[in-house]
Parts: structure tokens; C-alpha cells; sequence
């Protein structure tokens, strides 16, 4: 049961003790929805505000969800979803992150405050709708496009559903409905930051000077502060009356007497320290109520790549959960003086609020202590001991940094692992580059089930499901299936005048012995019918003994109940990508292989091999690492050689029969170099067997030729065709393969 | 090598040693490429021919592939496709047959010859086509009803393509192209046909009598045939001069000649014991060239339920093989007359052509010797007996037979399993059932792989690839992946405002343990994310202690390493087939049961319930066996029952705690019982998922209640849901689910 206290100011109080001691909120009080808006300017490598236009590589720049232009050209905002856990919001901002990063190719300032600028170098963001270039151009006029250009964080916060259920649950004013309860629980956490947020000033403020540009010429700034942006010189309220937090009413009615009055022009320019959200339109907010928090206050922290660590977001949550607890004090507008006090000390000297600040983080470290949670007591702890050691504060820590370094720094991190998509690195490859060029296209994105590489992407209204990144909609079930099965292809193809190994199916030897005859002068492959990378397969390319032929179907058998024999075909063996109608990469694979140098031994060339970037395992990587189990050891062993072997200079030592890229295979990108005769052919296979997406595999005779029905057969169709492979071949140009695809899927934007 | 020899007339020798020593021909010897033509008339229950029209269940009468009308209204022409041997034959006819019975619902007579008859019985087919009614009224007056209304087998006959071109290979003359090469080798067999197939006349002929209204007054029979048909009181060849067999432009021109001077009509009306085949039209035939022979000889067999044995069907094809090499005399014309000869003795009688019958057969049996091929040599001396002893013959013996029995017989055969559909048993039943409408509709059937019920189906230019007979080309990839995919089915529905059980899903029982403050005091489900037939379920329904929670989890990761802890839902599961739009049957499934009598143990009553025609194994029947392995034992076990307990009269006892039909539960068709208001929620399920087809389990609480938010789930959304279970439900009336998938694939027909 809570305690809860509805008395004159609404005024909203719960039992600490009972509340922790349940172990209902011990099971939930970790669960959050959280989104966050970082701002900060582009810059030059010289450190200079950048003067290029916002990308038009983002797409739809009015509708993006995730990168967007803040006031200035040059100032972009970078936007998280409401994610239910801070991991996800570093997640999410890593990944946007390495979008910006590798589409504009330029760098951003890590602080709030921009490096030294000139007014002339910040143009208002030049957007498509005239209204908002308006409200841009007004608070230009009004405020000046230097305070303008400063940059924060927006942590957006909202209670967990189930915590906030859980909350009402135990409530025991029946009367009050589950909306009213929200709204006065959001109301009482307003107040509270209100009055307590200047401890986050002091930890996170992140803005000690003002740079020539910045400040107007009456302003002046003769020492380092703590936070310039929440000082009188940032970017704060400045409203004759105060905008009241006691009830949504008077928030409501306050607000909108400014917009009349004609002190703000509309309720976006309310810059408190926290705004309450639940509709665009402040007419609706009191039909909606309030769903979730705008915190407005935090400076970017320049130690860390995304502007925020995810301690931070953790220990901002666990400070207004506990807010919520802790008993309110009815003087909560003082909280606004005292953070534009506390941001104007200098960083390096203890705060004149020391003792209440660590007073409050005691309690709260009191109010945490029974769930046992060490790292969120340790985390208080930390902070605690900033209060007595200042210098370790951001604001000190950066009075002696070189910002234009670690923006360098930040940008170069995107490029070392070009292939891959932080914050999503643990799902395949391909599913991480569609999500790379969804998030660029400016498409919404969501992970419906991760370990099943299955997503959601929307423009507007448009939805798109996709797996593996390759299987969507527009491909028809049946067609997925023929593909799958080898026997149904091959008769359609057929068919349809596609060339195709001859051959035959036997479910048992003594079927497979009958033909002998038939096979004996022929030049022909036997496999099982699912083929394993290569297991169970014998090829014949002069004939066969019958003993032989006995040798090669047992072997088969063993690995299927269901065995082929088809008519070996000479030449080489290509993989074709058809997506809608076209071919759009071609792929020469080769079998796992070391080069020799007359020095390393097999199993170090390997090693060495193996020691790319670009290689992992379980498609994490473009290419995935060659082992040196049995099958690999067989093949050295039918080369006479040992994994001790130390193989001459340039001579190349297969490791694998198979040419398979998820067996440490090397893939060669030749799409511009095969004739468009073969492209035809490939095109022909998806059209007949009705895929949209499909991975061809052709043997070609000589390249050089152009395809007549002798000299290349078709041998599969792939229903769900490695990506990545395409993307980052180990030698060759690299085909987008995945934005090709959203193109198809997305094509009005 | 081969020998042979273009000599002045064409003839073509082989050198039979030399064939049958070669391995290959071993290899290619039996097969064939073969399509059977039964004509037979349709009778009352009396024995009288029937008066009814052609059903109009069999659709489009003038496309129809396999189910044709031929000169009489009641006059039947039963079509297989060409088949690659004479097995697919037979069980192609079967099929058919069984298609014929169960939508016609009337006996066949089994004789060449029909049942006594007036001429007034007797209507000329109602084709649509102008022409084709006008070409029969010129056979009725020219031939007479009577004549036209006997009935008979065409045997088309092709070789195979391998064996024909090993043919071809082995061929000396290399300037004979293929085309003539297969030219000359059906010419060749043509006239041998022509010289002896009055040994087949001997041994099947089936009309040894006329019946009254048959003979023209002018004609006198007083006596027992072997064969009316192939005498000349039946359907044979009247021209002036015969057409010749020596080339092909002799057969073209002759043919010409008698339809200019009038004396055919047309190409069809040649009645001849043997037609080259190759374009439906005589002026293409040259060329076309022959592709195959129409052997228009044989009588029905009355003893075999469709009117041929395979028996007969392979003899014929050794026997056509090896007249191939046999060499031929000049004198071929005169097995026309030797054939009407033989029809014409009296049955019990040996022939007069014995000696030269016997040399042949004898001849055949000593070139296929060196195959040792026992079976083969063991049917042309079961041949050679019936030489010596002609009362063994189908004439001889049909003198005595009642034949109204033998169609009674064959028709009530096809009743004896209605859900299978025979000559094609060995498939899965949903799979029988959509051949068995696609037939009755008059679709194109094709098999493309047996074992993973893949077929095709046309109409004219339309095609349908169908698996498992759900899957098609018109529900889309991503929607039956998403079906396949629990979380993501989930999460869709939820979305739209569809209710599904809450939930969780862990990786480890660590993450499970924690939100056990959440759940303890619920009613809820613990499963393992694959479910299998209930395996590492655990249901709770009033709260859950910690133990026993944690070993729950433990049970439940045994057999996942994804676990579900959902919310339990009270009330009953229901099973919605929805197909386009529309729930198609809604079905109960009761997990496998048997009822007490007080009198069987718990096993003798398995065994009785299993006893059932409709119970059997693997998708092949509309219900499983029941099982008694380790779970039903240990379900057995919790209700304090062994195998050896006599439940009490009444009494169920249950052998599984899951409902699937695959293991042993019955299916109740509920179908009108369920109020509309559950069959929108899952229209609406397929509609979100995006899906043509789904199986849609929702649990309602009470049936008798419209659907609100409180009172159902939706369990899940099966992208391939099991058919046959709603056309044969072991209570309540079938859906014909196929038909309506049918129907929807080809609107047209």
C-alpha cells in the first residue's frame, strides 16, 4: 500500500520504506521508456563551423526521424526512439552515430559550446516549410543567432508502463483516475527537477567558457563557470512570470497567457528546465495528459562519443525515480535560481549547495540501499564524491582539452569497422547494413525479434517486414519454396529452356546402381540431396569404376536418404544477386586458401589470414574466419601437407573444397566483367521461378564467351542470398546491395 | 554398334544380339512414356445404360483433361497423361476412376461391349463445340449408333528419349537425322503392330458376344468370339485400299486421298489398328514428325477395375519393344486380316495361328533372356500358356461372368476410403484431396516432387504451384515468416488492437527468476519458445511458489534455450481456417481420448478407437493412431490409470495433455456453433499478418458471448495449417477446404 497525500497544492507523497520493500518494484524500478535529442554543430577538420548543406544523402529532411536540422544549417539534432532501457539509447545513438558520421563525412564539435565562430558563419536551417524557417528567423531576431547555436542533450523520460500500473495499483485514492494519477505524477517529478536539477548542472554542466562569437557585447566572462548554457548567458527562460508546475491547468493556462501576450510565439519556445509532454499542441495536452518528461538542462559531456555515458542516463533515471519518493517542499521555483547560480561557479571550487546536494544523494542512496543493487549504490557513491573533489567535475576536466582531437577521434572510430552498424553489432551483417541505410534513407526502423534478424522499416504510413534483409513481401511464398527445393528448380528451369545439369534422384543405392551403365563414360557429381558444405559429395570427370561409383553412393547416403547424380558441369562457378528483375552484383567465391610464403606454416598463414577485421564468425563479418577442424585438415592431408607445412612462395593451399564464403571462403566481386548474356540468364531464372530476390548460381565456361545453351548451366537458385558477401567482397568494387533493396521497397523516398 | 539397314522399303533391321548384350540398354529397356485412353459407358444400377447428362461437376466439359465424353452422351473417355511407366499409369487410371465414382455417383459397365441396349438410348454427346456434334451425327449415320457405342483401350505409346537416343547413337547411318531416325522406328513398329497384334487380339480380347441392339439386322453372330470389336461386325478399318505403313508420305498421302475422294471425313475417322502420332493435324504430321503410336486394338478387360491390368500394359510394351528388333517380312498388310480371323473364333478354341503366336513369343523370350529379368520371362510364359490353353483367355472366361456385379464391385471399391484418392496414397491427405478436386474440376495435375507434396496445377495457360496444399503464390514471404516467428506474430496483433496472451521471453533463467514478484501471484503458462506437443509446459492457474517456479523453468529450458512466461488464459481453443478473407471451418480438437465401457483395459480401447479406417499414420489418413509411448504412459500415470485399467462406462480418459490431431486427437467440427463475431477476429488476425491462408487458434471463454476485448486470445496464426482435419472431422460436417482453395486459385473454372 503507498501513502499517497493529495493535500491544497496537490502536493503527491509516498512511503519510501513501503514502497522498497516491495518486491514488485524491486522487479520494475529498473524499466524506463527513454529518448534522447542530442544537438551540436558540424565543424571542419580545422575546427571551424562547417558551411556545407545538410546532406541531402539523409533523404527527407523535413520527415527524418532521427537526423534533423536544429536551428542552423550547420547544427544537426540527433534523435532516439523511446527505448526501454539506457542500453537501447546508446545503442540507438552509437548507431545513428556511425550513420552521420560515414554519409557526411564530416565532423562534430563534441561540446555545447561551438569552437570560436563568426554570426556570418551560421545560416538558419534552410528546411522546406516556410513556418518553421519563420520561428527560426524570429528567434534569431529575439535572441540572437549566437545563443541560438548553442547545443544539449534532451532526456525525454517516461515511466514503464508496468511500473507506473504498478504505482496506481497500490494507490489508495480510488477516486483518482489512472490519467489524473499520471498527470500528478508527472506534475510532482516536474517540481522536483525543478528544484533539484542544479546537482545535475554541477555534475554533467559542461560548458566552463563562452567563445568569442558567443556572447553578446554587454555580456561578459572574465573566469570559467560551470555550465555557460545554464547561467543568465545560456539559452534559458527568461519570462516575466514564471510558468507554474503545481497543477496541468495552471501549466496550461500560464503558458498560454505568454503565447498571447505575445511573449512566446507559440509553446516551443518555452525553455524551462523541464517541459511537460503528451501532445505537439499544448490545446490537447489536457484531453492527452501527460505521458513523459522534456529534461532541457543537460550541456553535451566532450568525454564521450555520443555526448552522453550511459552512467549518466542511468544515474539521471534513478534521481527522478527517486524524486518521485522524496517529500516535496512547496518552494520548488527556487530550484531555477539555484542552478543558474551553481552553473555560474567556477568548476574547479566546491559549491555553495554542497551540504543539500549531498544530502539529497545520501537519501537517495538510503532510499536504493535494501534492493541490493551495488553498482547503483556505487554510481551514487561516485557522484557523491564529485561534490568533494570538483576537479573532477566535466566542467573542470575540460578546461584543458583539445575538443577539435576528440571530434577527430570520434569521427575516425566510425571508420574502423566500416561494415558494421554500432549498436546493432549483434545482429547478422546484412541485417546491420539495411539498418544503416534505412536510418540514412531516413526510415523508421525497429527490431521485432533480434535473434531472428526480423525488422521493421516505415516511411509515413508505409511499412515494410523484413528478415535476413532479404525476404520481404514482394517476394510469394511458393516461389521461396520451389527454390528451396533443388528438384522442383531444376524442372521449372528446364522447362523454360534454362540450361541445367542433367541428372538423376534415387532414394536407395540399388535405384543408383541400375543406371550405372548409363553414367560410367560420363563425367558426373554425386551428392546428397541437402548438401552440407560439401560433405558426402564425390566428382567424377573421366568416367567412374563401378566399385568406385559403389564407394562414391555409400559415401552419399551416409549424409542423405535422398541422393543425386547429376552430369558434372566444367567451368566456373559465379553467384549472380537478382533483385526485381535485374541483376545487381556477381561474386567469383573461392574456397577457404592461404598463400604461401616460404617462411609461415600453414597454421600460421592462417592465423595471419585470419587476423582481418574483416574476418569473424556467425555472418558478424563480410568474411568469416577459415577453421582448421577435420575437414580442412582432410584437405591438407589429400596435398600431402600438415598444418606444420611451410607451402613455397605463392603457392596456394586450399583449405576447403567448397567455395562456401561462411566456410572462410574469399569473395572476388567480377559483376562488371561477366557479359550481360549471363546477366540475362540470371534474370530469365528469377522470372521463371517468380522471386523478386534471388542468388543464382552459374557455371561458366569462359566468360569471355557470351552464353549459348552449351556453355553454362544454371545449378541453384537461392531463396535467401547472402548480403554482405556483395557488399565488402574481399577483392573488387562493393554493391549496396542492401540500399538497393530499399530503393525497391521504398522508392518514394 | 547396330546394324542397319536402309533397304529399298524402308526396313529396319537391328541386330538383336548386340542390343541386349549392351549394358545401357539394360539400363533403358523398361522405360517408356505411356497415356491410356478407356472409353466405357455409363449404366443405371439396373444395368441400363444411363439416360443422366454428363455431371457438370466435372466443369468445363470441352477442356477437360482426363474426363471426356466420347461419341454417346453416356459414353465416357477416361484420359491419363503421358506417364514415365506403367505403374504412374495405373495409378493415374485409379485416380481417376475414384474421381469418376465418388462425383458421379454411377457404375461403369466394364465390357468393351455395352449392355443390351435400343438404339433409342443412345444420344450423341452434348459437346459445345458445333463440329464436334456434327462429326459424331456423320459417324451415326454412317456407322450407326449401335457401332459407335462400343467401347475400347488406345494404348499410346512412345519410347523413351533416353533409350531412343541411345537408339540414335548406336546408329550406323549417320546421315539419318534424328527426326527420320524416329520416323523410320515408329514406322517399322507400326507394320509390325499391324503383322501381329492378333496375339494380343488372342489374349485380350473381351467381346465375345454381341448384345441385343448391337448387330445390324444383316449381321447373324450365333455363337461365342473372342473379340466382336476386332472382327468385322465391330469398329475396324473399311476402306478400299489400305493405307500404307512403309513411310510417312506414303501414310500422309493415302490418308489424304480418302479424305478428298470422301471416303473419311476426316483424319479422326480412321479407324485403323494403329495411327502414327504426332500433330493433331495430318498436314503437319511430316513435319512434326511421329512422336508416338496410337494402338487402337484392345477390348476392355472386364476383370480388372479399369479395364486394363499392368500386368497387360507391360507385356504389350516388351512385347511392341521387341517387335522393334525383330525383323520384319514384307508381307505386313495380312496381320489385319489374321487379326480379324483370331476375334473371330470361337474363345474356348485354340487358334489357328498358334504356331507362329508361339514362335513370336517364344522369339521374345529368348531376346530378353539375357537380362534375367525373371518377371518379364515369367509373364510371356504365363502368356505363351493361355496359348495351349484358351479357355484361360479374358473371352473364354467371360462367358459365364455377371458383369453387373463386377461394376457394382468396382464402383462400391471407390467408397471404401472416400478422404484418399487412389494411385496417389503415398501422399500426404490434404495433397490427395486438392489432386482429387483439381481433377473433378477438370485442372491439369502434376507431381513436381512427391515427397515434399509439391504439385502444379493448370488450366488452359494458368498455373498454381501448391505445397502441402496451403501454400501458394498468393501469400507472401514475409507474412508466413512472420507467422512462423511466435514473438513477431505476437507483437503484429497486439499492434492492431488484437487481443494475445501478455508475456515475457527470456534467454536464462537468471532473467526469468527476477520478474518473479511479477508473475506469482497470476494465473500462467511457462513454455519453451519451440513448443512440441506440450513438452516442457507447465501450467499454473491459481499463483506459483518459488520452487516450484524455478523448476518450471528449469523443465522448460530443457527443452529451448528460449523460454515464454505468458498469461493463462481460461476457456477453450478453437482452430480458425481462414482462406481469403474468410474463416473457411472452425474446429475443436480434444486431445486423444478413449471413452470406458467398464469392460477394456485403457489399451484394448486404444486399440479399438485406432481400429478405426479413418485413424492411421503420417498425414495420410484424416486422424492419427493413438501412441501409448512415454507421454501418454505418464499421462496415464498423473490420472492414477495403467495400460491394464478398465476405465468405468463412460468415463474419458485422456492419453495426452495437447489437442494436435497429428497426436491422436479428435477433431469436432464447429463451424456454425461459433458466433460471427470470432470469425471477424480472425479474418482480421489474416488480414494484419497480411496472410491468404492461416490456421488461427484463439482460446474463448464462453461461446455463447460475442467477442469483446476480455473474453478471447489469439493463441497464434499457422502459416501452413493442416487441412484434412476440417474436411474429415471425427464429429460434425466436413469442410472441403481444397475445393475452396480450388476455387479461389482459379476463378475461372
Amino acid at each position: 500500500m503507498i501513502l499517497l497525500l493529495i493535500t491544497e497544492g496537490l502536493t503527491m507523497n509516498f512511503n519510501q520504506e513501503k514502497i522498497i520493500a516491495n518486491d514488485k518494484f524491486a522487479a520494475l524500478y529498473s524499466k524506463l521508456v527513454l529518448g534522447i535529442e542530442k544537438e551540436c554543430v558540424r565543424i571542419t577538420a580545422e575546427g571551424k563551423l562547417s558551411q556545407t548543406a545538410h546532406s541531402d544523402k539523409f533523404g527527407n529532411r523535413s520527415y527524418h526521424p532521427y537526423i534533423q536540422t536544429d536551428f542552423a544549417e550547420n547544427q544537426i539534432e540527433l534523435i532516439t526512439p523511446p527505448c526501454d532501457s539506457t542500453a537501447e539509447v546508446m545503442d540507438f545513438l552509437a548507431a545513428i552515430h556511425d550513420v552521420y558520421y560515414r554519409t557526411s563525412q564530416e565532423y562534430l564539435w563534441p561540446a555545447s559550446m561551438p569552437p570560436e565562430f563568426e554570426d556570418s558563419e551560421i545560416a538558419i536551417a534552410a528546411l522546406d516549410d516556410v513556418d518553421d524557417v519563420k520561428y527560426r528567423e524570429h528567434l534569431a531576431k529575439k535572441y540572437g543567432k549566437n545563443k541560438q547555436i548553442l547545443s544539449g542533450v534532451h532526456y525525454n523520460f517516461e515511466f514503464s508502463p508496468e511500473l507506473l500500473t504498478f504505482l496506481y495499483e497500490e494507490n489508495d485514492n480510488v477516486t483518482l483516475s489512472f490519467k489524473d494519477f499520471r498527470n500528478e505524477v508527472y506534475l510532482k517529478l516536474a517540481r522536483q527537477y525543478t528544484r533539484f536539477h542544479y546537482i545535475l548542472t554541477f555534475l554533467f554542466g559542461g560548458t566552463p567558457f563562452a567563445v568569442k562569437g558567443f556572447l553578446n557585447p554587454a555580456e561578459k566572462l572574465n573566469r570559467p563557470v560551470r555550465s555557460v548554457r545554464n547561467s543568465s548567458f545560456g539559452y534559458v527562460e527568461q519570462l516575466k512570470k514564471s510558468i507554474s508546475l503545481m497543477s496541468l491547468d495552471d501549466y496550461i493556462s500560464d503558458l498560454s497567457s505568454c503565447i498571447l501576450s505575445g511573449e512566446l510565439i507559440n509553446e516551443k519556445e518555452y525553455y524551462g528546465a523541464v517541459r511537460l509532454r503528451g501532445s505537439n499542441e499544448l490545446k490537447t495536452l489536457k484531453t492527452v495528459g501527460v505521458r513523459y518528461l522534456e529534461l532541457r538542462t543537460l550541456d553535451l559531456n566532450p568525454f564521450e562519443p555520443f555526448g552522453i555515458s550511459k552512467e549518466t542516463l542511468d544515474f539521471i533515471h534513478y534521481f527522478l525515480l527517486f524524486l518521485l519518493f522524496k517529500s516535496e517542499t512547496s518552494d520548488y521555483q527556487i530550484g531555477t535560481k539555484m542552478n543558474r547560480e551553481i552553473a555560474f561557479e567556477h568548476p574547479n571550487e566546491p559549491t555553495v549547495f554542497e551540504d543539500e546536494a549531498k544530502e539529497v544523494l545520501y537519501e537517495m542512496k538510503r532510499f536504493y540501499k535494501p534492493l541490493k543493487a551495488n553498482g547503483l549504490l556505487a554510481l551514487i557513491d561516485h557522484y557523491i564524491r564529485k561534490f568533494e573533489n570538483p576537479q573532477n567535475t566535466i566542467a573542470s576536466r575540460l578546461l584543458e582539452r583539445d575538443l577539435l582531437k576528440i571530434s577527430r577521434k570520434n569521427f575516425e572510430k566510425s571508420f574502423k569497422r566500416p561494415f558494421q552498424l554500432a549498436g546493432f553489432t549483434q545482429m547478422e551483417l546484412s541485417t546491420q547494413n539495411i539498418l544503416f541505410d534505412a536510418i540514412q534513407k531516413g526510415l523508421k526502423i525497429e527490431i521485432l525479434d533480434e535473434n531472428d534478424q526480423f525488422i521493421r522499416l516505415s516511411f509515413k504510413q508505409h511499412e515494410e517486414l523484413i528478415k535476413n534483409g532479404n525476404m520481404t513481401s514482394r517476394d510469394n511464398y511458393i516461389a521461396s519454396l520451389a527454390m528451396e527445393n533443388k528438384l522442383v528448380t531444376k524442372k521449372l528451369l528446364h522447362e523454360a529452356g534454362i540450361a541445367v545439369p542433367a541428372g538423376f534422384e534415387f532414394q536407395n543405392i540399388e535405384q543408383a546402381l541400375a543406371i550405372y551403365p548409363l553414367i560410367k563414360n560420363q563425367a558426373i557429381v554425386i551428392k546428397p540431396k541437402s548438401t552440407n558444405y560439401g560433405l558426402g559429395i564425390s566428382i567424377f570427370k573421366q568416367g567412374i569404376d563401378y566399385e568406385d561409383y559403389k564407394t562414391a553412393l555409400n559415401f552419399a547416403f551416409k549424409e542423405d536418404s535422398e541422393v543425386l547424380i547429376e552430369e558434372f558441369v566444367a567451368g566456373t562457378e559465379y553467384r549472380f544477386y537478382v533483385l526485381d528483375k535485374q541483376v545487381r552484383a556477381i561474386l567469383l567465391r573461392v574456397p577457404a586458401n592461404v598463400v604461401g610464403d616460404g617462411v609461415h606454416t600453414v597454421e600460421e598463414l592462417v592465423a595471419m589470414k585470419n587476423d582481418s577485421i574483416y574476418r569473424g564468425e556467425n555472418h558478424r563479418f563480410p568474411l568469416e574466419k577459415i577453421q582448421l577442424g577435420g575437414l580442412e585438415q582432410l584437405m591438407l592431408k589429400e596435398q600431402g601437407l600438415k598444418l606444420e607445412s611451410v607451402p613455397e612462395r605463392d603457392k596456394i593451399v586450399y583449405l576447403r573444397e567448397n567455395s562456401n564464403i561462411s566456410t572462410g571462403g574469399d569473395s572476388v566481386d567480377v559483376t562488371d566483367e561477366i557479359d550481360k548474356s549471363y546477366h540475362q540468364i540470371a534474370e530469365n531464372v528469377a522470372k521463371m521461378l517468380g522471386a523478386v530476390v534471388t542468388g543464382v548460381d552459374i557455371i561458366i565456361e569462359n566468360k569471355a564467351l557470351p552464353a549459348t545453351n552449351d556453355n553454362y548451366k544454371v545449378i541453384e537458385a537461392n531463396q535467401n542470398p547472402m548480403m554482405q558477401m556483395h557488399i565488402f567482397p574481399y577483392q573488387g568494387t562493393g554493391r549496396r546491395v542492401t540500399k538497393m533493396m530499399l530503393d525497391y521497397l521504398f522508392p518514394e523516398c
